[in-house]
């Protein structure tokens, strides 16, 4: 039987997704966590890698097992296995060929930026701060032109190992949301560092280092150094994925 | 020349506000941070004693110095000696008579709790975390029996050691934020744990343990065992201080 499990975590403490020798992960934990409870090391097969102190609130890995306990009740069972910084949302068998990176058919990701005199504590692991104002309504305007079928060569990280940067984001806008700016982008799949690369180049645009005009030539530029920095992980969090 | 100066915090990894020997504490952090800046050792007084596990937006303390930093400044300066789960969010002069516990005119607290199946990791230091579904609406009709005048040793830990258990709440509600159940109250003061019992008896409410109507006999008990418990600290978070 292949399990999917729907997976929420605070990344801040976890040198990301994928499994490292000797590093805490979030699929070496859980996979300790379903060892703990079938008494069984599994593989997980996971739809997204996120980098080390990147959250989510919906990220979804498979494993097969031959464990008697019920699909629905992998969820709760597993969860009295984890920390408290890792919860399963929810649980449920899929077919034994389903792939949950190859199948799916749309994430969506949230860049938070906090832009104010002074960093606010509480929310200093979930936001990128910043000193300065940004210009929403631009950053916005900027936003747009990212939709549609492009080559996001120049918003990839150059370590980046694929066949194709062609991507198609579905929707991208920029919202303000308790003072905080959020950045959301929906799209088929991402290159590596896609939306922090995004993120920050939007953060450009809000700062009036670079006008929304300018995003086309950036894309078709298919150059990584015309775009803005990489913001850090924390500010990052993996919304929601969507499958057929 | 005595400062003021207004504190953000996560108190997540302290031993609340109050300095304990060989204990990680707000005050001592920021008494650190001050010898830092200044050279000088400071007493540092302040608004409110927050338990171990509870953040605050705005607690309020002020030192005499004679350092040459502008009063304004202190707060930028003092920021690069801090942690950053501490954020001194403004500074100014007080008059050097000026207790910013005993001229507080009220205070604002928030306790934030999430009601679903399962926990959200990201939000797990910031809100109590209950599996079970609350009535908000009886909730918030019981909050309104809490507004006035009493004397609340219902409502507060056995161990405080006050004159009077008599304290004026001006306003208290609950309302739904984005999923959390958010519990708001301003008072003159508040004693020991109150606002965490008033969370703990609004809880069992919530749950129909208490019927909103009983908050009154409650009150009139002067007796600790009438109301709810004492919720973690975690959910708690002081948000504001008003004076003069």
């Amino acid at each position: 039987m292949r399990v999917c499990i729907r997976v929420a975590y605070d990344g801040s403490n976890y040198h990301g997704w994928q499994y490292q020798e000797g590093q805490s992960t979030i699929a070496g934990t859980l996979a300790e966590g379903i060892l703990a409870l079938t008494g069984k090391e599994v593989q997980l097969l996971g739809a997204s890698r996120t980098d080390a102190g990147v959250h989510a609130l919906d990220n979804v890995a498979v494993f097969d097992t031959d464990s008697s306990i019920p699909p629905e009740r992998f969820c709760h069972a597993l969860n009295t296995k984890l920390p408290d910084d890792i919860r399963v949302m929810s649980s449920y068998e899929v077919s034994d060929d389903f792939n949950p990176r190859f199948e799916a058919k749309e994430k969506t990701y949230e860049y938070r930026i906090l832009s104010r005199d002074v960093c606010i504590p509480t929310r200093r692991l979930y936001v990128h701060y910043v000193p300065y104002l940004l210009d929403v309504s631009k950053m916005n305007q900027a936003a747009a032109f990212l939709v549609g079928e492009h080559d996001f060569t120049s918003f990839s990280s150059v370590h980046a190992q694929v066949n194709s940067f062609v991507r198609t984001i579905y929707s991208c806008g920029v919202t303000e949301d308790k003072g905080e700016i959020v950045v959301r982008v929906t799209g088929n799949g991402f290159l590596y560092n896609m939306v922090r690369i995004i993120a920050g180049t939007l953060l450009e645009v809000g700062r009036s280092k670079i006008s929304p005009e300018d995003i086309p030539a950036i894309i078709s530029a298919k150059d990584r150094s015309k775009a803005g920095v990489t913001l850090p992980p924390n500010g990052l969090v993996l919304k929601e994925i969507v499958y057929k």
